[in-house]
């Protein structure tokens, strides 16, 4: 099958699995912005759809005409490049278009994407199909956003909705933690450039990584729950400075999404409000929740050059069960000797800053990625939000220290003595 | 008929417009809150259903079982008494209840209602009376403010929607701006207590008032031109001090809702985005810009005891059409020698504060005005968003001076030499 | 004597009068401004120098260079008119001119003041007569404000420095609640303008202002206690609704200064930090509180019209000892039998307002009073750190109901059953 | 000499320099803080005095009783592990202690210390000899901040007064831009624990580090300027996405202490308000300033490593003679090959992260870098406000992206093609 036939096989079955995350939704649920960082679902819906007509069908296909003017505008995100655009913090405005239109246009462009790359493949430029590729990588960046925003709309209703009744309930295994050795050396870290990644997988380069004492699985909800009982949240020298001004500005004391209840505390999950499970692991931590809780065990987190030297010696991807295939969008640990792919992102110690060699894009793709390489620190690993077919071991998601609503957790690393 | 029969007519009427002004959208606009003081129109529908239940059929109806015990925590509005209610800025949360399942819940409570009150006179307090009539004055002045939140929510969309496309246009008559002398005397201020009116209204006091010349209509669009034309945005003599940070910090160079196309001054009205008619009343304007151009016009706005005696000496309100009645959202002059009444709403020099003898309710009835009474001033008239049959003379509206989503306009009076 | 002479008397009076209010003072107290509201005692010394040389020196002497071009855009302070001025909440970045270069721009002025007027009467305008006797009452406000920034300031910092220690201590009398009865009437009100007034104090009007009792003092510590032992700032239905948001927004539980050690409520005042006497008049509390405090008692406060009204009944000017003239900036309750002046401004339930045919200076002065006409509150009687020679019973003293560095106090009055 | 002699020495000397920078202002300068980020002068002749006091005298010398139990209050700055104290924007409420007084601390503790160590070295604990140096090198951080914070605070000033007007002028030599290539390898990086350092440049590891393209110098004023005209400002696609927010909301167009007059770009310095030199590198600009000129000169900023690794390789620092002890507070370019040494921080593209093996000190020694581990970038080189004698090649500076009130200048990398 020549690439390009393979590209639009999995472009379908990508903007398939979009709406199939939506599915579960009612109209009402599609157009609320509860907090600033938060997009509404339509709006996802309707961006990936605009990165096609925007990169491909409006510069590439001379016979296409735009499917509306007023939805360019709608639907750009910030993509200063590429004309005026709704501020990020007024996407909840956005009543019209409505759900149908919406879908309308995702199917309108659809068809025009499959009907202009089923033609000569001469008459194809490079340049269209390498966005046809980023298009669906793209998309599947939104697939987890839109699991983890929707999670976030639903938690704000002061109901507690559940996204999914039928969601299987998996039970997280009992996993001792242990620590392996990872030997210093000169090892290779970023993307080889023969398949897809994203920029900031790029250059390649070495790395001397000194060696350490890497942890075998995430934190759980009982090591968390022993931090927060040895008064964790009060005690400012377990804090970075900006984490303890954080944890008393916002009265944070435990993770987002907790609530205590006469004695016990309670989770919302996609699938309900319910007490927590002791073995699942800590998820919708920050940074700085990561970096104390690291500090009070006298240990630390891994940096993303760490991460990922060990889990390309010791994980393995193509065994876990954690990613959003699985249409499980709860954490869990799973039984693996080491689990270093999928339920929940690790924060490391490295903040996002460019590769050696790294070059920005010109024009819009240089927007992607590198104009966010500041204050912001590197994830790793994966979530249950994430595709397992979008995720790499050279992949770099990034947010500010302060952020929860993503899928965070916690894995440690020590010195060796 | 008896006053109950009467009541119970009315109960039906009344809420019955309320369903008839939100027929026109659809179910995405029904939940936003593009902005703290904006309601979505979702939970009007509950929150005037809530009263009824609340303070009726959970009081008085031995039988009633609440329709949905979150239901009442979620449409409390900021009724401190009545038990926890969610955050005035946090009402865009509700994906949940549906639309659907909102106007059940009306439904279930207006059939509670009837049927509370449809049984032996003697057996219905007089209380639940009361209550009945409260909740019917209540209901419209959510009704007032569904118009103008809907209003708000469509205009924040980009796409600038309308409200209803079969609306009616009306051309505003020419009329030449006329002052009459009121003289001085004792008057009578308030109402009367043989009817229903807001606590705020009472007690009836004398006032006395001296002689002034009084404006016959609003002040127009094009006349507000001139005052924006004389630079009147860029010149703090014009206005009050907190008026001039308001200009600067906000940026304010035109009514809310007009925009300069090509320099010609757009507006936004229910029946569209078109170019401004110099004839209509200059309307969604703060007391900063009504009291500024009034200094402009070296005159000044009516106190709201000059209004009510003006208004009850030269106005007619059985003449004018322009309150909601008609259907026509938007704001017209009529061709009539003194339009004291409906179109919109006249800002007064006047602070909101209590008349003498004022006795604040107990209970929740306590907070029903009298915890308003700082830092607002009072509105008189009425406008086109206000239903005629819920309208009086002693009426009081009062909002903070630099709100503009309201029908707002301006009348002005002079000194007599 | 002629006017012009006595004036000057005046002048030099009260200019040295400034003078001893801040001869306590270290240079340190002099640059500090801890909060926006409060000015520097440097900046008060400049800026009444200012006013004098602004409007009388450079307008109507023509031999007169000003002293220094850049003290005028120091010291200039809200006159939009008379150029460009230093932000108000910038106040506190004046570290130069030092205070030596000040005093000597004070003395300066002075002398050129003196040397202006000391010439053949007719060759002086009537505008600079006018401007003489408003730059002294306006020297006279600004006394005012540095006896309480200099207050906040001191208050401000830990260690709690004392004023003056050699100032004397007043013991409060025991002085039982008693309402007097004000009959019904149509009373005039405001300033009748042969003596010098404030442009808001006219014109005289008549009122009709029902009857009413009238409270003999001001409320003193232990009733307020009484009032916050009953819980009152938990409890919203005793509150505006703007006061109780700003009570929990800023966790306000006592008044401004108090603070409670060891079970005790300690008070900061000029003489030191000391336990409260139970008989001092409750001081530098918002009229959020007072309201609430009336609320709570069953009572009201006073309209401004009915404390015009019953203090020119039942008060006597003359016999007051609580004026800054006494040297004692604390407040304390005199042994009166009606103590309607003095001590403490009573916060009134008038909004600041033009009084009927109020007319708006042109120029710099139209910004003295009247634009500041809006969300502020009218208080009444003067303080221990107002000068007597300086009050009138016609006198409107305004703030926003937030503030509390002010003395200010609380006078309940009742409705007639 | 013994460690203990030439340590007291030192010391002696430093305190001294302290009292030097402050030799220039005026009482009134002492007290003020026109930004929340800068402490007022007293604050620093405190703090620094408190630092000994409070980890050596209270500490190891039994005899020594607190010279004053407020000022342990007052001059503690982070320490939450040390007690109470002052908020950080609070620094500028403290009249008091006066100058007068702050001075007397300072010799009183300055005594103390010296009688302390001039006693048998066997009864001095190593650890009071190593606080001894940790405080002489704490002090030379504070003189940095003491000049920075005293250069706004006289520019905050609108009269603009100069610090000392005895200062030598220098004038800036004209160093063409050259590039020198630096091989890739494995280099040591952080400091050689045999001398004093802080815990931030520990522990020293091995670091491979491509080949690259080094500049000689810093960036000028007038290619700076090249930048600004060039529309820069005004340009998203040069920017981090969180540096074109910052321009916008702070509406940046120039470097801190810049001012057009008149088609001309003026500067405050130290020595006035004068016409920019060209020839002078650019100065008191963010890190989002530097990263944007980079990018727009299609070249980047060197990491910490890098510049490590350069300024080792090329940079002389005993030949640079801009450094404080040339008491020229300005910044001016020397005639050296490679200037790497003093003039102005040169921001990195490396966050401010723990070296491997960091350990973070128990107490709170711990609070003095570790905890400030996130959100900041480092800087490198020093400036004309840093000591040289302070000033080590593993030296690591560090600021949020947004600060210019340092000496902040860039300097260029490329990648080797």
């Amino acid at each position: 099958m020549s690439k390009i036939k393979s590209l639009l096989n999995r472009f379908q079955t990508i903007r398939q699995n979009t709406l199939s995350i939506v599915e579960p939704l009612l109209i009402e649920d599609f157009s609320l912005q509860p907090s600033e960082e938060v997009s509404p679902p339509k709006w996802h819906l309707g961006h990936t759809t605009w990165f096609f007509e925007n990169f491909i069908l409006s510069k590439y296909d001379k016979r296409y005409k735009l499917f509306d003017q007023q939805l360019n505008f709608i639907f750009n995100s910030y993509y200063e490049s590429q004309g005026d655009r709704i501020l990020r913090n007024k996407r909840g405005t956005i009543s019209r278009p409505t759900l149908e239109e919406v879908l309308s246009y995702r199917s309108a462009v659809d068809s025009s994407v499959v009907q202009y790359f089923d033609q000569l493949e001469d008459l194809i430029s490079d340049e269209a199909i390498f966005f046809l590729e980023l298009g669906i990588n793209h998309e599947e960046q939104h697939q987890e956003l839109l699991i983890t925003d929707t999670k976030y709309i639903l938690a704000s209703n002061p109901l507690k909705p559940i996204y999914n009744v039928n969601q299987e309930e998996k039970k997280s295994a009992e996993i001792p933690l242990k620590w392996t050795i990872i030997d210093e050396g000169i090892y290779d870290i970023g993307h080889n450039a023969n398949t897809f990644s994203f920029d900031n997988e790029l250059s390649q380069h070495k790395k001397f990584v000194e060696g350490f004492k890497c942890g075998n699985r995430l934190i759980n909800n009982k090591e968390f729950k022993d931090f927060m009982e040895d008064d964790a949240y009060s005690r400012p020298e377990l804090w970075l400075s900006e984490g303890w001004e954080w944890v008393k500005k916002n009265e944070v004391n435990c993770p987002l999404y907790w609530q205590k209840k006469e004695e016990n505390w309670w989770i919302y999950q996609m699938n309900g409000f319910k007490k927590i499970n002791d073995l699942d692991p800590v998820c919708h931590i920050s940074f700085y929740e990561a970096e104390a809780f690291a500090r009070w065990k006298n240990c630390r987190l891994l940096t993303e050059f760490e991460w990922e030297v060990a889990a390309s010696k010791l994980g393995s991807l193509t065994k876990s069960q954690c990613f959003s295939e699985s249409k499980i969008f709860n954490v869990y640990q799973e039984n693996l000797d080491n689990s270093f792919f999928g339920t929940a992102w690790e924060w490391t110690n490295s903040a996002y800053l460019p590769y050696p060699r790294y070059k920005q894009e010109e024009g819009a793709l240089g927007e992607y990625n590198g104009k966010f390489m500041i204050n912001q620190m590197v994830l790793r690993g994966g979530s249950c939000a994430t595709s397992k077919s979008h995720f790499r071991i050279t992949y770099r998601n990034f947010f500010h220290p302060q952020y929860r609503w993503q899928f965070t957790g916690i894995r440690l690393a020590k010195d060796i003595d």
